[in-house]
């Protein structure tokens, strides 16, 4: 891409003296060259470009170069990110095609070498990530080790989990920690072995504890978990132990916006700014050893253009001295995204997910709006014919996880707070190993809209009656191949879709995803079977 | 060496479990193959090997062999260091010699590739480490970039300083800090620069700060700064986020003590014994990947034995699995020391000594016992023959630096508070560029013991009438050739000597070569003149 030299000019913040000041930056080839204080006539602001601190691509069902494109609007030059989705579908040669797209993109991708693939044995994933292949991720210069989600693992001090963070030590690079809840000396053991971010926690207390233990919080607001309106006073309080995070964003909520949004909500909190920007800005560059340019001489000219510090809508994006987003348009171009996938299972047939009845009570997940994590319950079921059947009037839906590696029985679970009256909703997205999750009012409807999914080998969809509706995911069954708006339209219209049929939950087919995500407690879904995620096993749905 | 396998057993205390349990550690050619927890005769404690997080070996006087041979009879398995010492008497050739001699003893050792050689550009040092040396050490495996002392150069994001900074952010290695007394924006801008140590914290309120940022604290307590009584509560405060270290440690203070005494001290402070044995264990492992044992299966045995947690009296320390320490005395053989010096000046005569009266007052340097920091002050010079004298009855003495790298004109400045009544004393550890610095309550005795010192080539040495002793260092003038008990004791004479010439100090030989050392504050005296450490600029005796 051709670098122009230039100049522009504004009130230039100057997140490292705290101070803002008018004058203009030079750009040469890429670099800022010069920043001089002088007397201008634009009142706009010039500040480092935004990063997502911690998130996975995938969730977007963009490709990197379609993620990059929709965040480059927002002010967003960088992204700190765990490949562990496409991972778990395509082991190492999902990790490449991740590495292989994003570097047709400007924009600023930092990989991880993914630790927990699969993420745990419970459950069947499409492959592995062994130590040999971290090993090769390091050398090919990913840059810290992704989420260590296997918290037992490391409590139980298992050799190959110790292999992994023993790997990432002698290589030098961080390793990104998950570890939701955790308090007390099991906190201080996980953090002990050498893990030093987390963007899991919930509470303030949580949070100060870990710190003290010497971990940084990412402070996490996404599309199913948001924890910014309770951390975000970390941010005055350790202004150098921050940064801010996404996780997972959908594609409809990335195209709404993206860290830009955070800024503006910690603004209008009475938060420092300087303490702000240096979470979204600073904190990443210097705990990952990334090279994303800061606003100084000699940096790369990756900065934002805003109108002011309170609406802080974003005017200009800048990477590497490339203009790459203006008043909301991107100037990426889409590239052709070539489709790679694992997905081996035939269609089912109705009597696949019927429940025979087995005793009187079963335990129900129960979702919790905006968290990940699930509360269980005991209650009465409805038996019809012998068979247990959801029954949405008192909000139990049938919810199953469908093996799409292989030909196998489908999992039966039931799910509360979800909230359909009728319809089924389906997703390949389903954390971490991406088989297939549906939920259901009825077994014909949850039949059908699995069966969508496999017929397009992957995909979100939703049915009703004769009605459907499915966003295709060809890309390793979790990521779309056409661009970013479309797929955010699409998305929007099965969000509504969903929400049509009852659903009360803000985004209904991310907390559909995250229900056979067993490493986050309480009760979840494998395609194995029912998991309780405290006590790390199976369990039965009968109780 | 040979790494015999064996079975001990004791009480074992498990830092990452957080408990004691009785049981049997098997160690196989040097790792620990298996922990059995089993009722068990011995009631002795196994726990890991102490770290000294923060050491410039060259203060001890010894070569790293024999540094190590006195380190381990106090349970010290480890030490982080910064061969900042001779690197600014030889660069290069100076780290490899510490390096070369280093590899000769089981010890761990870790150096760093030092920041700021020569350490400013006030003073007359023997070599410089540029930038393409500091790449060269990394690429030899040096695991940090070593305390950046330039603080006014992170500050004003001075080009030479932030190539060092992006080289050691590029190379992945972890930035030591050095920024006595810093706070608020300044403190900020230093650690956003990337800077993740510090070991000058004075004040609780300052630590506390620092960690807000992102700093850990390295608590200090050497031979001339001594800071654990005052920041200890730190240890239970942030356990995640705190070291212990020496900086600088005197051979005698060496020979008594080590990283074991701040955890008798803090155990009888009633710290949690946890956390304080992770700041000296867990917490630098983690911080700069070293390869030190932690007392799990599969790690090397470096672990030490002692009577019981109070008493804390160690009777054997092990270096993968080798017994390096029994009892108080050293299992380490003493190796031959090659003698490398960088010392070009020829003797002195007394009148070069002899200050003319330029002005009624003079600027005193004011020593602070404990305290690397100094004051300033302003008082009636004693003139003798137009000439400004010491005035040992006002404990006002002269102090001269005097180039050994070249032949110059000694610098002349004048102390408070140091206390000798009659003599003078010298040395050729003088911070940074260990030109030779000398105190003396006449100019003839100044004279004198300054050539002792030249005579060796390097020395500390103390004169009194026709008195006179030394200790030569011929190596790189700061460290001594011969074995570390007799350099202790010869150490230990010549503290008395100058003691009993009147100096109330606890370490008169370390205050006097810190004197030259100009990064930090108040007032400091160069080979080049009087320094304002504040203002960072040379000042004038006469005010």
């Amino acid at each position: 891409m051709l670098k122009p030299d230039f100049e522009i000019s504004g009130n230039i913040v100057d997140l490292f003296e705290r101070r803002t000041f008018p004058g203009i930056v030079t750009v040469k080839n890429g670099t800022i060259t010069a920043i001089e204080k002088t007397i201008v006539a634009e009142a706009q602001l010039i500040l480092p470009g935004l990063i997502d601190a911690h998130i996975h691509i995938e969730s977007s069902m963009l490709v990197p170069t379609e993620f990059a494109r929709l965040a480059v609007t927002h002010g967003t030059v960088a992204a700190v990110c765990d490949p562990h989705e496409i991972a778990n579908v395509l082991g190492l040669t999902g990790v490449e095609y991740m590495l292989e797209n994003a570097g047709q993109s400007p924009f600023k991708f930092y990989f991880g070498a993914p630790s927990c693939v699969p993420a745990t044995p419970f459950e069947t994933a499409g492959a592995a990530i062994e130590l040999a292949d971290i090993e090769r991720l390091f050398n090919g210069g990913l840059k810290f080790l992704s989420e260590m989600m296997n918290v037992p693992g490391v409590l139980l001090d298992l050799p190959e989990v110790r292999a992994k963070l023993d790997l990432a030590q002698k290589y030098g690079r961080p390793m990104d920690g998950h570890s939701p809840g955790l308090q007390g000396a099991d906190a201080e053991k996980y953090i002990a072995a050498g893990i030093s971010t987390d963007h899991e926690c919930v509470t303030l207390a949580e949070a100060r504890e870990k710190i003290a233990n010497g971990m940084k919080i990412q402070i996490r607001e996404g599309s199913a978990a948001r924890n910014f309106a309770e951390l975000y006073p970390l941010i005055d309080e350790f202004p150098g132990m921050c940064m801010l995070c996404s996780d997972d964003k959908h594609p409809d909520d990335l195209e709404a916006g993206h860290i830009n949004e955070l800024i503006k909500r910690g603004l209008a909190a009475g938060l420092d700014k300087y303490n702000l920007l240096r979470a979204a800005c600073i904190t990443p560059v210097e705990h990952y050893g990334l090279d994303v340019g800061l606003l100084r001489v000699g940096d790369p000219a990756d900065f934002v253009v805003v109108d002011d510090l309170q609406k802080f809508n974003v005017i200009q994006t800048y990477i590497d001295g490339n203009l790459v987003a203006e008043n909301g348009r991107s100037a990426l171009q889409s590239v052709p995204v070539p489709v790679v996938n694992n997905f081996n299972c035939q269609s089912k047939k109705v009597f696949d997910f019927v429940v025979p009845v087995a005793g009187e009570r079963i335990q129900t997940i129960d979702v919790i709006p905006d968290q990940l994590i699930t509360n269980g319950a005991l209650v009465q079921s409805r038996v019809i014919d012998g068979n247990v059947v959801a029954d949405p009037d008192r909000d139990i839906l049938k919810l199953t996880v469908v093996n799409r590696y292989a030909n196998a029985q489908p999992a039966i679970g039931f799910v509360r707070n979800f909230g359909l009256k009728s319809g089924a909703i389906a997703s390949s997205v389903a954390h971490d190993s991406h088989n297939i999750v549906a939920i259901g009012a009825s077994d014909a409807e949850l039949c059908r809209v699995v069966n969508l999914v496999i017929e397009q080998r992957g995909g979100i969809a939703a049915v009703n009656g004769q009605e459907e509706l499915i966003l295709a995911l060809p890309v390793a069954g979790i990521m779309s191949d056409r661009d970013g708006h479309s797929v955010a339209a699409l998305y929007s219209e099965l969000d509504q879709f969903a929400k049509g049929l009852g659903s009360t939950l803000p985004a209904p087919f991310m907390s559909l995803s995250f229900l056979a995500l067993l490493v986050i407690p309480e009760l979840k879904l494998s395609d194995q079977g029912l998991f309780d995620g405290v006590r790390f096993k199976f369990t039965s749905v009968f109780g």
